[in-house]
């Protein structure tokens, strides 16, 4: 079956990116324990790719200490692909003794951003990826390359296509070639996302490009949806929207795994994940961290769950 | 200058719902001067369409028992047009005596979402519609109509294209040439969106269509999106996405005014409104209710207000 809509993709794959990239932010220690029962619920909710953690200074983010942990307790016989951040060789040693899949390198599309989150220069980032290429092909396993800040610098403000461009060709040249567009701060745009994805195809023709977008500023399905139109088939997101700092409603993180999976669902676009079953993984995280998570259809529940009659007060006159 | 989104239209006009279709729903009471102080607000922002009130009874709705007083407070300088829901011919004599621009009627496209609503079939819904025309058509002034849940009902389930089609020619009928279909429980989606807008115009042309939607699971602004596409120019959207039940995130309502001016300024589209000066009302607002507005725009800043690099902590390694 097609999709719904013209020029969108039959099928997309998404990768979970809420044990990582949601949770990393959040101080309150979340128990290894529930970190795996996450991650092995949205393994039968279907998915099959993710970002399970990351390899860095457990000083740095101690939400991340127990990586080599959470990698030993998740469910393997589904054969999906575990994959965590290491932002340098240290890290690519831990990931590879630990058994992940794949290992994922970061860095900034802008200057000022790379020195501000891993304090050394674009160039000294890319030097260091070399290692990390050697310790993988060593290992045989394959290096992801993430562009943080790709759609805008929270320093510098917006970033030319041709910085995104060139660090993808320098991935490439590292024999890297599955580029993930970091939204590090929310700025991206439909229109950005066009050009971004056009400009990939153009100049970095061999890339397999995966777009990664937070709602910050809430149009983070909106940017999916200019995503679809330019026939990209790989986005991350995050269970319940984890990531959004629970006191400051402005740092809404990730788009959320189920509100995604429900606009796929709605415009027959086929992503193999169950949106009910990683609704009901989100509702289990938010009880176990106490607040509301940004995550909308965890809440209203499916489209189609019909209320009975009485559900509306009669004569309230007033639901138009 | 053209939109930055091929298909995307030049400009749109946007209808602010949140001093009606936002507080209606809220429980605490909001002071006639702070709804006055918010449309007001809104009118220097450069909004120039309301829906202002409701003429209901006092009874149902209490919130909006200061419709009058409300509609008197109004600056009129601007040359906005003022519009109020009425349902019933009480309610338009009402309006009209409290000096509205213009006033909306309402019934659903289903017909046990209506009983549910209004007490009364959909076919009653349509007489009384004839009086309230004809105390219009007094007193000079226009009416438009709303089709509530035009894109799924919570008791029904889906509504066929033929069912929206059929009132909107009823309407028609009756010389309501502007016509607002109404996402009264958040389920459109966008193929939703894209067969109503082509159904409307191939069977009622000569009908104008404002689409509402609600951000109930996620999809609001990927539902404007679909309608840009489709070249839809009239949107209704709520002040700080005003109308989600505060301890209940399920019930999130209206997609936001300064979330939506965001996408528009971002892809090219002009509304004539400063989303900024939409944002601090978002904000005066939620100050006066004393919790979070589901608007993110209001939380997160501009996406170019650039931050002082000491903002991120060195070396966190984590920000990909």
């Amino acid at each position: 079956m097609s999709a719904l809509i013209k020029g969108f993709p039959e099928a997309v794959t998404i990768t979970e990116v809420g044990p990582r990239d949601g949770l990393q932010s959040i101080a309150q220690w979340v128990p290894t324990e529930a970190k795996i029962e996450m991650v092995n619920g949205l393994l039968a909710a279907g998915l099959r790719q993710f970002e399970v953690t990351s390899f860095v200074a457990p000083r740095a983010v101690p939400q991340m200490r127990d990586a080599a942990e959470v990698l030993a307790g998740i469910d393997r016989s589904f054969g999906a692909e575990l994959t965590a951040l290491v932002p340098n060789a240290k890290g690519a040693e831990r990931a590879v003794e630990a058994g992940v899949d794949a290992m994922v390198v970061f860095m900034s599309a802008s200057e000022s951003h790379n020195q501000a989150n891993v304090n050394c220069s674009r160039e000294r980032s890319l030097e260091g990826f070399r290692e990390i290429v050697r310790i993988a092909e060593a290992a045989g396993i394959e290096v992801k390359g993430a562009i943080a800040t790709a759609f805008g610098c929270p320093f510098e403000g917006n970033v030319p296509d041709s910085a995104v461009a060139d660090l993808a060709k320098a991935y490439a040249d590292m024999g890297i070639r599955r580029i993930t567009l970091g939204d590090t701060t929310g700025m991206a745009t439909p229109p950005l996302v066009q050009s971004r994805c056009r400009t990939l195809a153009a100049e970095v023709p061999g890339s397999d490009v995966t777009l990664h977008f937070h709602n910050t500023r809430g149009v983070g399905l909106a940017c999916v949806y200019a995503g679809l139109l330019e026939g990209t088939t790989r986005y991350e997101s995050s269970v319940g929207g984890l990531g959004g700092c629970p006191f400051a409603p402005g740092a809404t993180g990730n788009i959320c795994t189920e509100d995604l999976i429900y606009l796929l669902d709605e415009c027959g676009v086929q992503s193999g994940v169950d949106g009910e079953k990683v609704a009901e993984v989100a509702r289990r995280m938010e009880d176990l961290l106490g607040y509301p998570l940004p995550g909308q259809v965890m809440h209203a529940g499916p489209r189609l769950a019909l209320k009975p009659r009485d559900a509306v007060r009669s004569s309230s006159g007033s639901a138009a």
